[in-house]
């Protein structure tokens, strides 16, 4: 391919505003102790600039921006400041490196929000930064909404702030109103006065062209967030800025094999879920379900990704659905230590995409419980949900299960958080050691807290296991809608994905739990019959 | 702003491959009906090209093209095709339009994906465009992988299947590997050819800006997907480059009007959730929560937005939270009916920050309290929940509540299709005008479906109310995973927001909606009482 120089730069410095502007975001807000976390991700991922907050907000904000920049980072931490002293005051208070100091710069916003003049804003600016300077801060000066500003009076403003000490400038397109030809126009002429920094939103899905735009028009700093949290349509996403710089121009901004750990932790602290489709953090990222792609890629992995999922801290993902090819099922049959001929493969493809017309997403249970089914084996169910009942709402969550185990009932009862999870205390009481008694079909054993029943005297014996994950996708509509648990569940090196749907949370939960635990016992008894043994037990 | 003419053409058009690309998407799979009801919305907002599906996957999907092609649309309906005549018959037999005949491009795909030859692709792709403009198909060539082929080739290829008859032919950045640079340098070479449709990926987060340096460079149709859904990174999100092509630069494709509503019914059917900072249709697009933006959105609302939500459907939203400011906070009071002086606005603003500094959304319930603590005014709770208890997992998941309403208690029980269904019908029996019996606070009546208990001899009378919306996000981690629910419940006029967060989502959910009617309710009570009258019965 070939590669056009974009910027004279060997590197390009990233300012990231996730603790700012990406918190801004309605509905995010981040304790003291959570942006510490994030912004110690950052630091290690090597961006250059951390804006921790700005301390005008509130008192707990302050305490936030105190903290990070008490941290010893690397990175140089800012705090937002607004055109007036008290807020450059708060932000030396918190101890901080700097700050990005924010003034209006269009005449929507020098008029109509701060009710100024363009003479009395330069006036205030160079004021402020004179201020900050002789306090010792570093100083970025952004001209707020510079997109929709007159392009003289942008240039006179940021220019006398230059001038009066500020360490950078920033071009800001505030609402994501700009493309590409408009910020060229202004960044070029920006970039002439000093070193200029991009502050892009997405509103019209043009914050990577801007970035683009603005590079190669003489930018040497980017900010972004995380994900592209922020407000509105949100902020550039900082990882795609740092993996198109790298693979599309062989420019350096920070450690890319970070970067996926930095989107976890981002989304954990804000409670914004990862995108599936979102380049380097979604889920789907590196994941391929349709048969040409998997078919290519499990020939060679670059056949469809730009770039492999190791660079920024990932592995590939195959997916079974309606797309699958033989390739892909083949691959995942292996996987389950499963063997098919030529023929079985064929009808097996062809009832998984079956499967996925209806509209299901098609987990390992489902394709084993198709294999079975092709291959004519009968498979002796090893655990059986029988009866499930949970009570909730009150003090103590319990649920009660009678599972058949083997050639035996066992009856047992747990306590948890909620039903659902006191439904899975059921069901591990159930299949424990047993340091409860078994009670053989009929009565709950209860019991104060934990979880009691057990396995003594049904000749099978203790079986633990691990729930790896479970995830129930966002509710919306109504009370009765139909939720899908699914759940990930692992017993030494076997691990088995299995989903279930229902319109009751505890059953749809205990459900996927049962049957994923049957898959791992069948699977441990096959493997045990091969060795001679027929226990499951753990020992 | 200047305008910088992008493309010498009025209008773009659009091709859109939700239900093929998009729903190559690992995890979506939709039914012949949905396809129908997605396509049915893509037609109604003027998209040209419709890309049904592709006939080879199944026999599910041929049915599902088969009825989107009998629609009627205006649309062109087309099919996906791979190089071999057999799917090119496939898409007859579902009476397409037009087929997108998809042949590899690159080296790697023509020699380690179908070990083929160059000339061997373009011979087959000569004989099958002939093969399908003989059957009276429309035809687009696409050269998979053509961002990485070898440039001279690719015109060869694509040349050839013009010279054979297709209609048109498209550079397809399948991996999303390419940068604004190659897109220019591949494009300006095929337009030259004839007319020249863009498919790019955001595998690197340049699909928007692939799409600009596209259009720039000759190309007249663009290929996307409704919220970007697709392999991978997904597509370039249809939505957005409709709305940036009208502001940027007045260039039509669809009607703007109905993409929110489209992106709607898109994540209904795939499941896939509108990511909240998403351009067009996330939930935040239109949202403002930091004082600065409120307070500027609040004097002109173009102060923080590039376009008046209406334009693509939507409506502008205000949201409370830690950067809250004091003309935002107002407003919100205000549409509560609720008054505060100076000073009681001031600490307001102040506690509003404070529960935002916890890393709490602040609700509409959460502002009231707020506000009737700094006022002093001791309010008589109209509604509260005593008593709660929910059996789940069996066959009738059943819910009973003890209600204190107003003077009296209420006990009621409902069934429903899950704990938390069965806990709103226990509300609802507990509230309504009674065609059950009043249980005196001891025992639940109990009732085969639906709900008992009511109101009568209370002196209160009944009370509807309707749950607008039921809100969990998504649940990741471990059953002991804390829970918020979101529910917002209106009564006549008046709506009010209120979350709870709890283990037990039983619990959570049904203590916020006893938590909003007590809302309501008071609301009303005090509305009542201004009017002489003190019942809140509805009549």
């Amino acid at each position: 391919m070939t590669r056009t120089p974009l910027t004279t730069l060997d590197e390009v410095q990233l300012l990231d505003t996730t603790l700012r502007d990406g918190e801004q975001m309605p509905g995010v807000s981040l304790a003291p102790a959570e942006k510490v976390e994030v912004a110690r991700e950052l630091d290690a991922a090597g961006v250059h600039v951390v804006e921790a907050g700005s301390a005008c907000t509130s008192a707990g904000e302050r305490e936030a921006i105190r903290r990070v920049a008490s941290e010893g980072l690397d990175a140089t931490v800012t705090s937002f400041a607004r055109g007036v002293r008290s807020d450059v005051d708060r932000a030396l208070d918190c101890d901080v490196d700097g700050i990005n100091l924010v003034v209006p710069a269009s005449d929507k916003h020098v008029e109509t929000k701060v009710d100024s003049t363009r003479d009395d804003v330069i006036e205030t600016t160079v004021e402020l930064v004179e201020y900050a300077t002789d306090h010792g801060l570093w100083v970025e000066v952004l001209g707020e909404d510079g997109s929709r500003a007159d392009l003289d009076y942008l240039e006179r403003l940021l220019g006398a702030g230059l001038d009066a000490g500020a360490d950078r400038i920033c071009y800001c397109d505030t609402v994501g109103a700009a493309d590409p030809e408009r910020t060229a126009e202004v960044v070029s002429r920006l970039a002439e006065l000093g070193p200029t920094s991009l502050h892009t939103h997405d509103d019209l899905g043009f914050g990577m062209a801007n970035v683009h735009a603005g590079l190669k028009a003489g930018a040497d700093t980017v900010h972004g967030t995380v994900m592209g949290v922020g407000e509105r349509a949100g902020n550039v996403a900082l990882e795609e800025v740092a993996i198109a710089l790298d693979r599309s121009y062989g420019v350096d901004t920070v450690e890319l094999d970070r970067l996926y750990r930095l989107c976890r932790v981002a989304s954990e602290v804000t409670g914004v879920a990862l995108p599936p489709n979102k380049s380097v953090c979604g889920a789907n990222a590196f994941a391929h379900e349709s048969g040409i792609h998997t078919d290519g890629t499990l020939k060679d992995g670059t056949m469809y990704e730009p770039y492999p999922p190791e660079t920024v801290g990932r592995e590939r993902r195959l997916v079974l659905g309606k797309h699958a090819g033989r390739a892909g099922v083949q691959a995942a049959l292996a996987e389950q230590d499963v063997a098919v001929d030529d023929d079985e493969l064929s009808e097996v493809v062809s009832r998984v995409k079956d499967l996925g017309d209806r509209g299901k997403r098609v987990t390992d249970a489902d394709l084993l419980a198709i294999t079975e089914d092709v291959q004519g084996r009968e498979r002796d169910r090893h655990v059986e949900l029988l009866d499930l009942s949970a009570t909730s709402g009150g003090n103590l969550p319990t649920a009660s299960v009678r599972l058949r185990v083997g050639d035996a009932e066992r009856v047992a009862s747990g306590t948890g958080a909620g039903p659902v999870d006191a439904g899975l205390e059921a069901v591990r009481a159930a299949l424990s050691g047993g340091d409860g008694s078994v009670s053989d079909g009929g009565a709950v054993s209860g019991g104060e807290g934990g979880a009691t029943g057990g396995a003594e005297g049904d000749g099978v014996g203790g079986v633990s296991f691990e729930l790896d994950s479970y995830h129930v996708d966002a509710i919306t509509g109504g009370t009765d809608a139909v939720v899908t648990v699914e759940v990930d569940l692992s017993r030494g090196d076997r691990s088995v994905s299995v989903s279930s749907t229902d319109a009751d949370i505890t059953r749809a939960s205990v459900v996927a739990m049962v049957d994923g635990l049957d898959r791992l016992l069948s699977a441990a008894a096959e493997g045990d019959a091969e060795a001679g043994t027929v226990s499951f037990a753990d020992d």
